[in-house]
């Protein structure tokens, strides 16, 4: 008996006026996900806890298992595990970007002028510098502008001050330790000496000589923040008895995955917006859920996308492809299969809310409920009543029996 | 966008034989709030926990998103600024009668012949007090022969003995630390001299001199009772970012918005029982949410105080006088409107139980469920299901898009 958790990220959402008052899920026509419900026990899911808006990091902590209030220490860690940096407990881990300074040191253009291209070298020339502390540093380029920065080594600290002066025109800040550590004051130091020398090493690097020639900003400086210690989450396979993987098209959803040691599976086509390549995605469930895993996390991006966008029609659209991909999934025989989201982002507040998400579980041996349809009403009425993301993983693993007995 | 919570005290009940098994709520006739559950979402609600009976103070504290296991030190300081003492964190506060005592020493009347008048020259001389200790001495009459007692200063602590002997023809008990620490130890001193001269300098007082010429037992003693150490409650509009008020009744619901630091509107009428101004209040209520306050906490009582005199009628009719405030409450615009109660008082019971309450919101996004009537049983189908009296300010909060995200 296997598992599949499919999040349809953002996907719930509230009534809207234009719609009669009806939610995007409830006016797409999703034949298939209904199908589910139909099949399925079904209920409304808090990722966190009722009212707490969750981001879709914590979220997806949440519903793997993990208590975001002890293992969230910031979206840093998450990042940078994303992004291909093989973290470790303990590191300190920072979002950076690539920007511009002036020769007097002002930021000049927080996101050097919006750089597409070279940065990958930028980041190798930054892991070669050298700055007489006992640390290990990594930067790896992000997409765009964009960059993570971890250190590595003993007595460090994610009680720091940001860099980041967030605006132009302005010097990056002094970073100082926030609690009076001995810690925190070495990491400060140490983020102050690579600033500096991230400028000293970057602004002759050819990639930025480049740059100036063409009338473009100079990538010069490196500016992180949002200090982050990686969190030493128990590895999702021992602790559920499981072989996991994660098929998940942003790079936050991977680093989650990866911080809970899960295996990522790479997908063709997939760029976590309306226009990804669903077909590709499916293949690669089908794929991977007849291979060696007991168990998928899959999510699915674009619905969140256009939440954040306003866009109605899109969310609306791309809510019924996703309906395509649900019904090849559910032709996959034992399996338990749970179809939920990971937060609400509504149309109306394009952003993430805190109201509950539908969620269905169907598999061979549920208590096959009354629910006739998938959505964040119908769903309120069904078996599962109101339960929580920390719920589902305990759930799961009871009805594919794998959990352990608690007492005698 | 504003928020109401309206919280009608022990509301709820059980169902009852005379009413053909149907609860209070459910017999009595209730157009508003019936169409307030038909345009809202609905659902039922455990203010602190499933089958705790809260007090109407711990539940009013969960409600407004403070843990009462944490926060709830007694009811004295909740009493104390309930009564007007600007009560600090810290401060150690008791509920005190006013007492006779006889020349041995002996309380003869624990209630004064209930004394009704007077008892503001009392406490003003009471806190002329001299104790040679180095704290403030802080009485302050509530009503009848009730009192409260604050002790301002440092090194105090509320773990000590009560010194009310609780029955007539007793000594006041000689109160003693409880947990051996020198705070105790000192407090217990200074109530243990706080009680002595309390008699000495109300013994010939004037109003006493009066009472016993007109053949009254003298208010010639103070016994307090319950320390409580005030909580250091983190203030509430700092907490939600909003600014807030209270209408309340009571002095205990008034004290636990004091000690929250919301503002306390004073309704002319408002007695906290079933004859209670409720034009009075709906004017109050409809005036001052048209005010800056974003949030509004309305506790109306009379129901409650019903349901402690098992007086069906009583609850029935003052349920049904409510249901016209409800009407003119949900005329206003642009409001998240909550209506719900802080516990049940069953006729039958004649005092608070856990049942669960129910609870319904009206406002301009919820996802509007198919619930057509208010009341325990019909709220218990709604599209919230089940949540608790700590979710509601998050829920709320989260509707009137204030609330901040949790991660990314």
């Amino acid at each position: 008996m296997k598992g599949i958790i499919m999040i349809i990220d953002g996907m719930a959402d509230r009534p809207l006026k234009e719609l009669g008052d009806k939610t995007p899920l409830e006016a797409a026509q999703t034949p298939n996900m209904d199908r589910m419900a139909q099949l399925g026990v079904n209920g409304i899911m808090d990722s966190i806890r009722p009212g707490i808006r969750p981001g879709s990091d914590t979220a997806h902590l949440s519903i793997l298992g993990y208590d975001p209030y002890q293992v969230y220490t910031g979206r840093g860690p998450f990042e940078a595990a994303g992004v291909g940096v093989e973290v470790m407990p303990g590191d300190i881990a920072f979002r950076c970007n690539f920007s511009t300074a002036n020769e007097e040191g002002i930021i000049t253009d927080r996101r050097a002028g919006r750089i597409r291209e070279g940065t990958p070298e930028l980041a190798e020339t930054l892991n070669s510098m050298e700055l007489e502390e006992d640390v290990e540093i990594i930067f790896k380029e992000s997409t765009g502008h964009r960059a993570v920065l971890v250190l590595r080594g003993e007595g460090l600290s994610d009680q720091i001050s940001d860099a980041d002066p967030k605006h132009d025109g302005k010097k990056p800040k002094v970073v100082v330790g926030l609690d009076g550590s001995p810690e925190a004051d070495k990491t400060a130091r140490i983020l102050n000496k690579v600033i500096l020398k991230s400028y000293e090493i970057l602004k002759d690097h050819p990639v930025n000589i480049k740059r100036m020639e063409n009338g473009e900003p100079p990538a010069n400086i490196t500016l992180p923040r949002g200090a982050g210690a990686v969190p030493n989450a128990e590895p999702f396979n021992a602790k559920y008895g499981v072989k996991s993987a994660c098929i998940a098209e942003t790079g936050l959803i991977q680093g989650i995955a990866l911080i809970a040691g899960m295996d990522i599976i790479e997908v063709e086509g997939a760029t976590g917006g309306v226009d990804t390549d669903l077909n590709s995605i499916t293949s690669s469930i089908l794929e991977n859920a007849s291979l060696e895993y007991d168990f998928l996390l899959i999510n699915i991006d674009g619905a969140d996308e256009a939440g954040h966008d306003g866009n109605l029609k899109e969310k609306v659209e791309f809510i019924e492809k996703v309906d395509v991909v649900i019904g090849k999934v559910m032709e996959l025989e034992d399996v338990y299969f749970i179809l939920t989201a990971d937060h609400s982002t509504p149309i109306s507040v394009m952003d993430h809310t805190g109201d509950p998400v539908p969620l269905v579980i169907k598999g061979p041996d549920v208590r096959v409920d009354q629910v006739q349809e998938f959505n964040e009403r119908a769903a309120a009425s069904g078996g599962l009543s109101r339960i929580r993301g920390s719920d589902i993983m305990n759930i799961l693993m009871d009805l594919m029996n794998r959990s352990t007995k608690f007492g005698a």
